[in-house]
């Protein structure tokens, strides 16, 4: 940033919605600028209001609002306060989503069902921001959903370093869901150690068979997916690596969504370690033993920085083989 | 409609939402159509599914979903539904909502406000949405936010006829606020009788002056509002024209919000009998005691009918003076 | 402004169509900025034709054009400027209004009628407009009819001020019809005075009664309204309140439309003094007796530097109760 | 039309606005369809206003308007006589539109000018129409301005019809001006006749040049034109071929504008015949003498009936060749 | 279909592009409706002209038009193809698209790349098209792209279906490429057999290294992939599980893109059989040895007429899990 | 340019397609800006690949390409980088197109065939130009098909002027079709030199008569049209001018389109200097004989440099009267 914080968008403003306080004062820090103040409340009728207290007439805003639990408040509230921003005639309004909710609805799997993140993209326009930053979405594809341009980052490097620095030098890197093959095999590569996957099939109306394909005996074990739900995927890949001789596992992912039937699960599972980030708030009562918790404030303060200043974003994953 | 039920956008298909699931069948029942069957679950995450039961290609779909409480939730499944709706490739969709949540925030009163309503109305657009009945907004103009065609119906006819049925030949229709004026004076004008306001303004930071303008003494009074949300207006009244020396009082709206603290409010005044309508649900144990519900599963269904066949929905309010 | 008032979207360019040139020429001395030359004409075939006389390429526009009578043409005459405007690629064109045609005709009041306010917001954005600045429109709602972001203001502070400094300390505030119900309130909240209404209902086909709803009688009445357009309705407030024992009657109205029928029957009315602004040019043989015209322009500049700088436009409003 | 009118589009209804009473009806009459009942008025304060007398819910609407003197009013009536229809929710509205003004604004032949041709033609998208039909547009790329879909129909078979049945077989085809070359050279060719054009430069910053380019002597002339305006360039024209030789004078053009000064203008010249289309009502004082008027009536009804019914209209010029 | 053939959208109207003329004419056999006449043609500047030989207007218009070699002359031939159709006032336009072609490029795996398959998609929309018809595309999410809705269908039943019948009780299903995981898996679901997949890593700048990722020895393996385009990634797969011990080869995919490499590459692989379908013409030249194909005209004329009837599309697939 | 480059639009970044590198090339050393690096390939599947070298967000980007052979080729590959370029965040994206293909399918003359024309203007704002320059459109009129701001300018001044330098004072300016009338006259009246016409009619199914409109017996010649694309129309009127006893032909048109037959055809033919533009490249071995290209570089370059400055374009051609 020049030292006057002011580009061709004006000054940078940051606002935080109610969904990741904890990330969006981090990442104020992280840049030096202060949040900026406002009102968002409930009225009895249960509409959300938000006022801005300054003026953000001419500025560059960015919004920053994660959408996991409460989801549907959270996408209202994130829907609302871009309304509020565009009717305050900022320059540019940019919404930093870390986690983005319905991204797992982006395909019609099944007749008659919505593809709810291309209706998310599309309702995030609708509402009036101009660009949207966010974090490893389920495919690569949902950044074809949005009509208005964005970046969406990674958040993998930060768990590669982090695993790297480990030496785990016995392991498999195990993809917890065949949807995840891609990304295991990139941690693969990164750590050079070798790839096996968890297949599940249907075999009956309600029956599903779990195999493991590769080897992992006598290996520890990192399984890796994009987020942890309900846990239960997890859990199984767990017990199938258990079960075909794995050592110690350890798991990576992205976004903790962490359903209420999560914590109890992971828990209850022989792992050595959890990795995961703080893209959504993970509160105390929800931490699973082992539990390493990396941030990306930094991450996604140097993307508004870039955008803000009209640097180049893509100079920041030199050096990581990202999506091949 | 015709014996078949077929018109040139095919066969009516109804879908109720989870909002107002007993109006949708009593909808069902007065047009003889029965509720499509559908799927509507929440995943652990929070996330809202929805799959439709029957094909809908080709055909003429009506979505029936209020917005009132968990109104957040409610939108959005409102939203999602109508995305699962236009990706089954109906000829049609038109959803039909009996209570438009943010219909208030219908302008900037204050600076860095949002005009919420005309997000909905886009949101529900950008949805997929092709046309839209709703009943009694806060607001005339709100017909004007939306950008899809629609039908904004009033029930106020419904209440008309109660009051009349009622001969309360010395009551004064009193207005529960100065933006109810116009309203208040139209059901005055349908019993022929007089109309007095009650005018609220802030005297002080934190101080309100609640004055009455007109004259109540020893008549009975309908106080009319457009809905009852936490019901410190009507409260307000109340007070205002008992101390003014009315009789008997009435309380006369179309929407019943109900917000958690208005039914022990309710249930605290002087109130002769609570006239209002069933857009929204109204559970058993927000029932304030003198409550009549009346139905506006007629209403809504001959609207439907119309939509369908191409007939005239302005004929349905012939003889009554509304909006003047 | 900065000395060089050079803003992120360039130099201020003005210009003024031929609706109100005197008010654009009070507001380029406001700002000392020049009006930028450009030719406005009829051909035979009653084209109109723009051509501007400077080039706008880069530069932040500002188009000053009424639309009170001719009201036809002076849309059509903003419509092909803002075209004009847009071909010749400015960084941004602001269209400022200080008096919207059609704003009236802003509800489905009746069926099958149009919603023209609705159109003319959609128009001036087909046009090529960016943003707009206009001044007390109809109802506030208008504003979530335009689809580009803009600034409604108020001049109803102007006409506080004018009558606080008249100290009408017995005065009672009346509104003209149940439509101004809130803009009389408020006035009468900043001068501290009380209320009362004129009611109009329809007792027949053809034959309206009109009713006063509270108390004017042994104190002047200071009559408010949005507008003035045939009078008619000022007529009949005047005849109500001094029927009702009223004193001195004055008018206070933001925009003297003046429909032909006006001027006669306002030089017929015994009202001491008339207060309006100049948001609509007012030739000599239109202006009433006792007619005082308050300046908009000082309003209308001051929003214009601020639009141009990025500098808040809610803060001149501060210390005002408006629209609550 | 099948016998009950009725198509997958529902029941034809076609409305006339003011502008062109007579054709409106004719055409009428030739497809044996009433005209629909509505209302056309403007307030005191000169606001246009529409209202429907009946309902057109489901049906295939043609609104039959033509734009021009008063060109600004009848382009304002249009528009709101399409927002009308479009919120009364018919099937499908087209818009008939004989002339279309502002045609001639096409192109920016200079900096700083409009092209107002295609304004008009988002505006007529923007209040609502789905389809249009006009006559000979001023050039034939004007039809891709418009983003709706339409029918653009010539005028010119009546008009050659009409001359061959005169069997002016010595008779030359003049152009009155080199945008015309192309329509005079069709005329020419359908008559198998020679063609010859006049050419207009300028010489001087105020003073205009005129040259025969072919020739004319002894033979008589038939002077061509898409529109007649002020008249002055088909003086000009036909003084230039009386001074070189011609015998008869003959003019042929659609669209009658007749600005204020062409009546007289026309009158002074030694012309045969003026030949010319009701596309535009021509009053009986503005009637120059030997005028002949076509009627495009039967033409535009065809064409509502095809698009109706959804037949060709190509068809309708089998055997013609146009434009080429 | 109705006998007549005629449905609400009115007659279906098929049109075949120069793409796929073979599997236009048996989709037109399937479906015995004709292939209405057209001239497509390139003048000798290259551009592309399309001109209908019959009326549309009001019809249930099908232009079937493959996207394959010659790539981007086709996609223009079938933009084109649209503009002349919607200019021609069908009732509704369907674009059949048995291969859409940059379907691959669906996100930005590497900085300041297009996302062309959302460009395409757009185009499509742009050029005129109401819905679209497509098979298996390269991943379910660039159904979200399209802003029209249309049908993603799966030709995979028919690969299923035929591999069923050849009774390989030892197969192994492979997936050549970890982003053809979940298809192979679909597969080997079907066929109840277990699953391989062939993990690729980059391990230096211009090398990659290739893993079997589970057990192929002494097994028949069916290779699975979308498509073939040069082979390369078939031939690694084949040479991987021959290296791993496995018996007989069978290739399995839908679109046979063969860029020119392709067959050489095939014809020297020891493969038993080739199974694909004819989404893309394979030239007699261009056939390898070995080679299946089934033909999918049966699986697009059947949802031709659904479309057109509007009966369910989803059906069809009743009893195959897909995608899960 | 400031001494910097950088204007509120950021810096100035210019790309080259592969349609016209030269002309790239000499446009960057006029504005003495380089070509910022990229990537332009094909895949073996013939789909196109693009990807810059450096970072553009937040900078004012201007591609320069041509769409002339090979035509379809060439506009995907400009669609395709223009949305390479929108995902890369720059400020602006200009795209400059010296020769705009499909121009000619402007107008349907025919029906049932397409307005390519407009098509291609709106793929070009659908792939994410934020403005275009082009030069010398077969209509003034295409430009009102784009709805993304651009400039139209012309190359003729170059022409006029060497042509005015070569003094041929004797010469008659022929239009080689009457749909160049007007550009002949501009050059006629410019060099204050008359006008002639070649009238083309078609007088049986396959047969076309030419005749010369005017004198040029013992006269030079210069024939003037917009472009030559086979030389069909020129060869003509060289026939039809030498019949009728002119003396040196010379030809002066803009865009060298040069399909196959061109070449052969224009060496045969008596012309004693042919003038163009390098709008579209012209391989050596294309060049007729007396071929003089004159460079728009100059233009281009300088309008690219008033755009990124914001000065205006306008001012350019003072002095020359075009288009009247």
């Amino acid at each position: 940033m020049t030292e006057s914080g002011v580009s061709a968008h004006g000054t940078i403003k940051l606002f935080g919605g109610t969904g990741c306080p904890g990330l969006a004062e981090e990442i104020s820090q992280h840049l030096q600028v202060p949040l900026s103040g406002c009102t968002i409340a409930q009225f009895p009728n249960e509409n959300i209001f938000v006022q801005l207290h300054e003026s953000v007439r001419g500025q560059d805003v960015f919004l920053i609002q994660t959408t996991s639990s409460p989801v549907n408040y959270n996408v209202m509230e994130m829907l609302i306060f871009l309304d509020t921003l565009r009717r305050a005639s900022p320059d540019r309004i940019t919404v930093v989503i870390p986690y983005l909710a319905y991204a797992r609805s982006d395909k019609k799997d099944q007749p008659r069902v919505p593809i709810t993140a291309r209706l998310v993209a599309d309702l995030i326009g609708a509402a009036g921001a101009d660009r949207y930053v966010t974090l490893d979405l389920h495919a690569g594809q949902i950044q074809g959903f949005f009509s208005i341009p964005g970046d969406v980052m990674t958040a993998f490097p930060i768990l590669y370093d982090y695993f790297r620095s480990k030496d785990l030098n016995e392991a498999v890197v195990v993809a917890a869901d065949l949807g995840f093959a891609k990304k295991a095999r990139n941690l693969a590569s990164e750590l050079r150690r070798p790839l096996a996957l968890v297949e599940k099939r249907r075999v009956a109306e309600d029956t599903e068979a779990l195999t493991l394909v590769g080897e992992v005996r006598d290996h520890d074990v990192i399984i890796v997916a994009d987020e942890v739900d309900t846990g239960r995927s997890i859990a199984n890949a767990v017990h199938v690596v258990k079960e075909n001789g794995a050592r110690d596992v350890y798991l990576c992912f992205v976004h903790a969504v962490f359903s209420p039937s999560a914590v109890n699960r992971l828990r209850a599972l022989p792992i050595k370690e959890i990795v995961t980030t703080n893209s959504i708030p993970i509160p105390p009562e929800k931490q699973p033993p082992n539990l390493t918790v990396l941030s990306v404030a930094g991450l996604l303060g140097e993307v508004i920085r870039r955008v803000h200043e009209g640097c180049s974003v893509g100079d920041m994953f030199k050096g990581y083989h990202l999506y091949k």
